[in-house]
């Protein structure tokens, strides 16, 4: 059922410098930022071989990082991505399982146009999991 | 100078019931425990399409992980792991740019038997970050 690692999403207060550390220190490619008001964050990805960091800074009043930043100041690593056939099926598969899908139990459109769930982290090994359809 | 994610490490208090919730919930492949007495942990590799996630079970009295347990008893993302293909290459950016490799700023021998440093999660926003020779 488990696909590919879509990318490890790691919060950040100053996007422009944490993309430097990627880009200039480690040589890496990093997109552009890409500012997503109905998400709460500005993203950037830093390209790994296989798989990608996702960097996010919150944007707007109610961003969903925002909590995280106040505990975590210097940053951290929010949550990791797993990209799944049928997100109707992790949906099932989750509840089989008593693992508990975040809000309202349906899928959202995610940050990147794609039907996403988000896994409680205490059911998930302390990890908050998102699982995107691909 | 970045290569592949090597891993998502997550730290976790029961290895047993952490591995059945990857093996039977999510029907991963999930490899046996194996003991690593000179890390201090306990591991399995749960395999994804283009990674792994390595679970890490305390081990003995002096584990690395006791601490993060004892602040996360959920248990939760203890670091991630980039491959490099030198890593003395990788000590140097790392000094070059003021980001401080923990312990004597030498690689050791990691637990999969390859040279690795991790680098102080204050620099690297705030995750620890392991690099290892492939």
């Amino acid at each position: 059922m488990l696909g590919k690692l879509n990318h490890i999403a790691i919060a950040v207060a100053d996007l422009q410098s944490a993309s430097d550390l990627y880009r200039l220190a480690f040589d890496a490619t990093v997109s552009a930022p890409q500012a997503l008001p109905d998400h709460g964050v500005t993203t950037v990805f830093v390209e790994l071989q296989n798989t990608k960091l996702e960097l996010l800074e919150p944007l707007g009043n109610d961003s969903p990082i925002a909590k995280f930043l106040e505990k975590n100041p210097a940053g951290g690593i929010h949550h990791y991505c797993i990209e799944v056939d049928d997100i109707q099926a992790a949906i099932k598969t989750a509840g089989a399982n008593n693992l508990r899908i975040l809000g309202n139990g349906k899928p959202k459109i995610g940050a990147h146009g794609k039907p996403v769930v988000f896994v409680h982290p205490k059911d998930m090994l302390g990890c908050l999991v998102e699982f995107e359809e691909t």
